[in-house]
């Protein structure tokens, strides 16, 4: 049968004040009414329910991960008692659902990404997971880039695979964040893809490439499987503090002989940055996003306000500017200067206000 | 003896969302730790002493004066139930103190206007007050202009007079808010001043003037004088009530026959907008002016921050930006638009916001 596993260990500070230690991106409204990690969920319930989804999230956003997915069963839930990044993340996964399903097929999804077309989405998962089911194929979906973003990793595809229909093709590298020439070139050449991070596999597919390619993750991970029949929760334990940290890019998907890539075209976002929430957001007048009716925009355009209060905003003469308001904080940010979020949360230990990390 | 009276009905609305219809600029602590009328005050009284300075403001903002100004006689502070401009109101204090004292002097000053250096501002009130009782004759005091501002009228210096340490000299003429053009001509000329709508006289002085040049005023203030010694405030009333609406420049300066002028420099600003306020702020890192010690600026330079609450408040990437909070307002404006401000102000009633004006 179908799983899903959401890796919801994410830590980021580029949503300050939003984001906190406490509470980071993927459990925030950023774009719509529900959380990113609701709003992956409910997308992917459709053809997966939700007993069938795996959190693997940091130990101390389970309770979190609970209060916003109610009807997830607990057993769902599986806390890291400290990052080592995605490989063991997706190891321990393999595990836990093989021995609940021998014939298990997982699709592995980051809990904070954003897809305007979530229909086109899961045609495009549907897809792969019959290309994963006939063959030990891992297939990975690539989003068809628009821009030469340098953000991102791309992937180059190799030729066409007869697949249903949506045709896949074979990996002919995985590419890391290029400089903007690059970006360019791999644009203009038409073969690349943005990586997404989505995977699709059957358990024991990738436990066998552990196996091949990651073997010390694989030991982790037979020791994981026979200590956790006893103590579930101190096998977890066990395996974290034991396992290499690396990426499945790096340590699987690199390595792997043949990958197979499914380009997507769904709207997706990885929601970056505050000027990927202005972008994601409905416009009104001058191009501006507002979330109170209390905002006054003069001679201001192209603005994101976020107000936590019902105050009265005013922006005049102002461009491109966010304002995010929250119970204890102020950001008032140029939104081609939000990636430089990251250094204000930076600042604020120095500056002994790390309580508003 | 000498008298000061000091003009407070200003129901400016430049400093939204600081100033409301409720406590307008005069009443707020644009800089500094005392608000404007209170420093007002303050910068006059080492000459002459509270009891002897009167303060006429509107009707509604009695209290909020005898609130800011707990030593002041109240029988010293005069509401004006409608605003008719500054000549009723010199008028009116004139035949106030006459009657009080048929020798008094009468120095005239805005309520709302900035001084960085009070010592030398008294030695030319000083002055002036010599120069007004030595023969009947009309003072005001000019500002050395330091740009061409286009946002002040000027008066045009004739022939030196005479007198003391500082000499005055005789107007030749008032001039009206010039272009940037006529401006530019006043300053190379060497011999305009900035209006800075200070006065000093005796009430006979004044009075006669009145005689002369508004006799219909004239005759109001009759009427009060007689009507006053049996019920001040009815007089009041019916003096503002019937009084024409006209500035003490138009209606009497314009015509005088001879006005001598102090050219004073002492550090004079009328606080205008945001942009006056950043201007005689004290400077932090990179041109910046803060009010409270949880501001982080992150590539952000010559920018106003003045909180209401002791949030974190983070800049990143702006320029030349006020950030003004109060309990139920934000206003985020590019300094060099501060004058937009009052476009907001009216747009507050068009959005069924007016209990925030």
């Amino acid at each position: 049968m179908q799983y899903a596993v959401i890796m919801a260990g994410g830590v980021g500070t580029r949503f300050w004040p939003n984001s906190r230690k406490s509470k980071p991106k993927q459990f925030l409204n950023l774009v719509g009414d529900r959380s990113m990690i609701q709003e992956t969920v409910d997308r992917i319930t459709p053809i997966i329910p939700i007993d069938r989804i795996l959190v693997i999230t940091n130990d101390s956003y389970v309770d979190l991960v609970q209060e916003q997915l109610p009807d997830m069963p607990v057993s769902n839930i599986i806390g890291e008692p400290v990052a080592k990044n995605t490989a063991p993340c997706v190891a321990i996964a393999a595990a836990i659902l093989q021995k609940r399903d021998p014939e298990a097929t997982m699709v592995v999804l980051p809990a904070d990404h954003y897809i305007s077309q979530p229909e086109k989405f899961r045609d495009i998962l549907l897809s792969g997971i019959e290309l994963a089911e006939s063959g030990s194929n891992l297939v990975t979906i690539g989003i068809t880039p628009h821009r030469p973003e340098t953000g991102y990793g791309y992937i180059q595809m190799g030729k066409k695979t007869e697949h249903s229909k949506h045709p896949a093709h074979t990996v002919k590298t995985f590419a890391e964040k290029p400089d903007l020439k690059t970006a360019i070139s791999f644009i203009e050449s038409g073969d690349f893809l943005w990586n997404s991070g989505m995977f699709i596999w059957t358990a024991k597919t990738i436990l066998d490439q552990f196996f091949t390619h990651l073997p010390a993750v694989y030991r982790e991970v037979e020791a994981f499987e026979v200590q956790s029949d006893r103590d579930f929760d101190s096998a977890v334990l066990a395996f974290y503090h034991s396992v290499t940290s690396i990426s499945i890019d790096y340590g699987i998907m690199e390595k792997a002989k043949t990958v197979h890539v499914l380009p997507g075209e769904f709207g997706w976002s990885d929601v970056g940055s505050w000027m990927a929430v202005y972008e994601l957001g409905d416009k009104v007048e001058d191009g501006n996003v507002v979330n109170n009716d209390k905002t006054i925009f003069q001679d201001s355009q192209n603005c994101l306000v976020k107000m936590n209060s019902d105050k009265v905003v005013a922006l005049v003469g102002l461009q491109g500017v966010a304002v995010v308001e929250t119970d204890d904080s102020l950001l008032i940010c140029k939104l081609n200067k939000a990636q430089d979020v990251k250094s204000v949360v930076d600042q604020l230990d120095g500056k002994k206000l790390s309580q508003y990390r």
